[in-house]
This record gives structure tokens, sequence and C-alpha cells, in this order.
């Protein structure tokens, strides 16, 4: 497809007016059509257009990704092959979870541009879960998405050679290095990129002196560093998430990479705890419960595709299945651990949390998370079920 | 450097004369000198032509890739790219472990050409080990490479994003292939590239049918698949080593990616094993020494390696490496056991086993490796010490 005349063939940001032509070009509107376009990005690392027929509600969505991370201002500079990573993720993720992703329409590596489907009817699921939404397909939609993508682009479904051709073209050092320092270093250590209110420096000096639980975080960031397991999504908090009472979208794999499919699992587990961690009592069932159906809905699926599509001869081993499924759930365990962590004292936070207004309750949520973080890395191997799962939130959820 | 004009710019095997012509306009030696050419590969797949002087013995090797696996016919097409890795990887294995692999002169990638050191001083080390050969300095020597190059090719020494750009230029689908089918699958299958004599018949029915064993593989296979831990050399046995009294030289590493650091190792073990097993009670110790002191220097250079030049902050945290070389030690084990059985009952034999001449010998020493290799697979956990380790050999290698 031409790129637009205005939009030279180098990266430069583009206006809302560039991204209006741009949305002209792909004849994604009719020519006479009048455009709008609205930038409504979080800002941190892209920009977002939102481009709408006037007085329409659903359009097009353009997203720029750009050459900084803004959330430490200019100077962490990332590659814009990030968005080609996206993109190409999505459309990967896309065909083993349809639905379940917003559709790619268009590409510019260049730009570091894809123009996507409009999801501007759903809610971000953060968003609405802390209003006290609980949207009752999430975890059924979220299940099956972990396990579709997850298993179809791992060695029990790919051809060896073929995944290993994948797992080259998303290699995505900018990005991992962002979860390699800020999800599984920094935040146990005295390190400048940490962020934490005064009253909890007991527990985050009690946590920095941990030499038990450093060793637990160097074997899980040894995993994320090292095993390439399947294609995760990187980046699977409840804000990647659009949902709504009958539908579910996750975005923004820029992050993708092989890596390990606890992460991701992990990653949903624990931005699920915020919520119960946050909530009052009367209010926690449906995330408890979403967190077993996360869970069982996965395994259930990931089972399924397993014994239908398994290539490799070993799927057909006895206890194999039983292994893997095990050393996922311990991982994801791990991985929610420190993503309750890093969430409550590390550069980047959650509104769960922050957003609590009474400096005793958010205290006291925050030491909750860090409790419990502690103690699913800490006891990983020993929390062998969705049950020992349970009974240890039910110990750190409480004020 | 240009390229001979009687070679031409696409591929093709080179003649003894071509390659002798590539050596002049390399000015590897003096224009007047008469050059002699004889190819010396065993021919698996690769061409080896050691180009001399007349009347000298010492000269330069030029490697050149074949485009298929001759051991089983023209049928298994390799990629010509494994010429580049290797090259690759033994430019940067000999950055780490200077001394210990011939250096690299030229190479073309278009011929899948490598001019290396010539080291036909230097005997074969499985070779000169059958002979009887103990070669006091090997296990000191390949104990020291192994550590070097797998510790300094790893996270703990590289920053994480180098690491995944060296991990992304050695992705190695065809050679890991060989690996993935003909050491870790087929032998555990009733596969027709298995290749054993009638006289174990009963052992090898045992061994396909033996589903405890089946599981513990799938696992070192999904280890081998999925952790991308250092820069190994993916084919480390005894064939792949050079040896004098006084000198020890690694070639060969066109199998060469990011897997897991107890395949090399475990390669080792393996190798020096059928050494153990097939030499008279009174010639053992050198070899079981052997062994011992490959981990003892392994693991006291790996460590000192660790100290020094760990870049990973986690590398000072108390257990870290201890967990670590415990990993690589269990998974040196495991592989260990699957190199034993492959090579007993798999498609690539070796002479230290087929060349015993004597029917009954053969077989028990034979079934000894099928046992010893199923043991070392299924105990690889408790096989916490190289004291437990010498002892399980001492179970198998009795007539």
């Amino acid at each position: 497809m031409a790129i637009p005349a205005q939009v030279e063939q180098t990266y430069q940001p583009l206006t809302e007016s560039a991204a209006i032509e741009l949305a002209y070009q792909l004849n994604l509107f009719k020519n006479d059509t009048v455009l709008e376009s609205r930038e409504i990005g979080d800002g941190n690392l892209n920009l977002v257009f939102h481009i709408v027929e006037k007085g329409k509600e659903k359009g097009v969505i353009i997203k720029q990704a750009l050459p900084y991370a803004k959330v430490v201002g200019e100077s962490w500079p990332l590659s814009l092959n990030r968005a080609v990573i996206e993109a190409n993720a999505l459309k990967l993720h896309g065909k083993y979870a349809p639905g379940l992703v917003p559709e790619v329409y268009y590409t510019d590596d260049t730009l570091a541009v894809t123009v996507m489907e409009d999801l501007s009817h759903l809610t971000i699921a953060r968003t609405g879960l802390i209003q006290g939404e609980n949207y009752p397909l999430l975890s059924e939609h979220v299940g099956q998405y972990l396990a579709r993508t997850l298993f179809y682009t791992s060695d029990y479904a790919l051809d060896p050679g073929e995944k290993k051709e994948l797992a080259k073209k998303f290699v995505n050092p900018d990005l991992c290095k962002i979860t390699e320092d800020l999800v599984l270093t920094d935040p146990f250590f005295n390190h400048d990129t940490n962020d934490f209110e005064d009253g909890l420096q007991e527990e985050v000096h009690k946590l920095w002196g941990d030499f038990l639980l450093k060793l637990e975080v160097a074997k899980l960031k040894k995993t994320f560093l090292t095993e390439g397991e399947a294609l995760i999504h990187g980046d699977l908090h409840t804000g990647s998430i659009f949902a709504s009472e009958t539908e579910t979208k996750v975005i923004d794999p820029e992050f993708a990479f092989y890596g390990p499919i606890g992460f991701d699992v992990g990653q949903v587990f624990a931005n699920l705890l915020f919520q119960v961690i946050t909530r009052p009592d009367e209010n926690r069932a449906p995330i408890i419960n979403h967190i077993e159906t996360v869970w069982a809905v996965f395994r259930e699926e990931f089972s399924r595709c397993w014994e239908q599509d398994g290539q490799d001869v070993f799927t057909k081993t006895e206890g194999y299945l039983d292994y893997v499924l095990e050393k996922i759930w311990k991982d994801s365990v791990g991985y929610a651990g420190c993503e309750l962590i890093r969430r409550t004292i590390g550069l980047s936070h959650v509104k769960d949390l922050d957003g609590i207004e009474d400096e005793k309750s958010r205290l006291t949520a925050k030491k909750n998370t860090i409790r419990l973080g502690r103690s699913l890395i800490l006891n990983r191997e020993k929390i062998s079920s969705i049950q020992a799962f349970k009974q240890e939130i039910a110990w750190f959820s409480q004020a």
C-alpha cells in the first residue's frame, strides 16, 4: 500500500492530521467521509490515534511506537522494531486465538505504525474491575487465549525448526530489558528506579535484605532470560485487556518474545490479585473465581490442544503433560509474586493500589501485596494446587 | 579477500586443485611454493582439505560444508549456514578459551569454507584413547574450555541484550534437528534411523517400552529445545577433540547454538565413559580421573569467572552459583545417559564400542552402556556428586 504523501519515508511521529491522511490512503473510509482523530494513548511508549467518521463512535486505531520510553523521560531509548513485533504477535496470536485479539488492517515498519480494529466500545479491564465490574467471561476468554497462543507457538505444537525461526524473528532485547530490570531485578535491590511511599520503608528494607527471596528471584530471572517455551505476550496485566460483559480482547503484545509460559499466566494472576487485595470482602469472590477459572480453562484447553495437535512424539508419553503443566504452574505462582512486588515498590504502579485514597488502607493493602508476593515466590514449589494458592491468598488479603 | 578466479561466486564443492588455488590466493604460502592437497574428512558432513607445502608436514586446513548429510545419503539436506556458525563459534570460543580451539584464518560464507590452523600434528582423542593413550592434560584443558566458553557466552557474563543478539546469530535449526532426532528421540522409539546388533534386541525392546525412562528423556529434550543458557559446542564428543601429551584443541562446533550448558559437559562425560566401559580394568583409572577432573576444573573455573566477571547483580546472591552448578550437573548426568544410549543403538556409533572384535565382550559392553545410560537419565536428580556418579559407573562398567 502507498504511504501518504505528507508522511515521509523515514520515521517521524504522526500528527493527528497525518494519522487521518493515512486512514484515507488505506481506503478504510470512503473518500468523502469527514474523519476526526484523537490521540488516546497513555503516552508511555506509543502514540495511539482513534480515527472516526465525524459523529460515529467506531473507527480504526492507528498505533505508532515512539523511539523512547516517556515513563522515564526521553532518556530510555527503545527500538521501533517493537511495533513490528507487536503487529506480528497480534497476527500470530490472532491466528491461534481468533476473536481474542484485535484485527490488524495494515502495518508500516518504517513508521512503526499498526492500523487495527477499534475496540473503544470496550473498557480496559483494570479500569472496569476497579469500578466494580466483574466481566463474567473474562477468565474463560483469558484462559483460552493463554492456552491457545502459548501451546500453538511452542515446541509441543510446532516443528522445532519453525519454532526456532519464529524465536529469531521475535528476539526483543529492548522490551525484555524493561522486564528484566523493572520486574525481576530493581525492586529487590536499592535501585533508583524504585518508587514507594515512606510508610513502606520497613517492608522494603526487609525485602532488600532477604537473601532467601533474592535467590528465588534469581532463579525466576534465569528462567525468563533463558527459557524460550512459547511466544509469550510478555506484559499481560489487566491494562492490556479490553473487556465487556461479552467480549475480551488482549492488546499491546509489544513485549512478545519466546519466554516462559508461566510469565504470562503469572501476570494475569497477579493483576487479578490486586483486586482480591483491594476489594471489600463481599466483592472478592468473583475475582477469586476468575483466578480459579483462568487456570482451569488454561489447563483444560492446553491439554485438549496437546492431545489433539501435539507434534512431538513425546507428547504421547505418560506423565509428560502433567510435568509441563506443573512446571508452568510453579513458574506462574513465582512470577505472580514478582509482579505483586514490583507494582507496589518498583517504577510502574497500578491504580488498584495507588488509587486507594485512605492512607492507612492503602498501606495495609500494599504491605499485604508485598508479603503475598514474597510468599508466592518463596513457596512456589509447595503451592502445588489452586486450593493451596487460594489458601495462600487468604493469609495475605485481609487487613 | 579476493575469491580465486577458478572458483565461482555460487556454491560448489571444492576440488583438491581449487583448494590449493584458494590457499595461494589467501597468501598463506609463498607464490613459488609447491602445494599439495589431500581430502582427509570423514566425509559425513564436510570436505576437509589438508594443504601443505611439498615435503612439509604442517600447512593449513580448508574445511567446506556439504549441502547434505552423507551419513544418510544425499537425502538429508543441511543448511550451508552451519559453516558460518562453525567459523563464528570458533572465533568466539577462541576469544574466551585461547589456545584451546584452532585459529581461523579466513571464511567464505558463499562457499561455506573455513580456512584454519592445521592440527595434523595432534591425534583425534577418541582414536588415541582407544589405542591406550591417556593425554594427561586432556581433562584440565577440556574443563577450562567448557567453563570459559560457556560462562562468557551466558547471561551471567554478558549484557542480556548482547546475549540475545548472539543467540539470534547462532540459531541453528538443521543441526539442532539432528540432535533432537538422533540423540533425544529416535533411540527411545522403534524408529528406522536406529541401528543395533541382534544381540541387543531384548535390551532395546525393554528400552522402547520403558515409560519411566521416556518421561525423563522428554524432560531433557524439552531443556534442549527451550533453554538457551550459553553458546554450546553441541557435539562435544572425543572425535571433536584433538589431543597430544601437551595440547588440546576442540574442533567442529558446527552444531553450536544457545542451549543448555549440561549438554556439552554430558557429551564429554559419556564419551569418556565409553573408555571406562571398554578398557581393561587396570587401564580405567586415568579415564575415571579425567571425568573427575573435567568436572572439578569446570566447577572451579566457572566459579572463578563468576566471581570475577559476573555482570548480573544476582551473581552476588548467596546460593545462586551453587544452584546454577547443581542444575548444570544434573543436566550433564542426564545428557551423558542419552549419549551413551544413542551411540549404542542409534544411527551414529562410536568405535570404542563397535571396535571390540569379540562379540561376547562387545555385547556385554553395549548392554552395560545402555543400562548405565538408563540409570544416569532416571537417577540424575539423585546422583548429586561426582562420588555418586563414580559409584553409578562402577555398578555398570564390569562384565
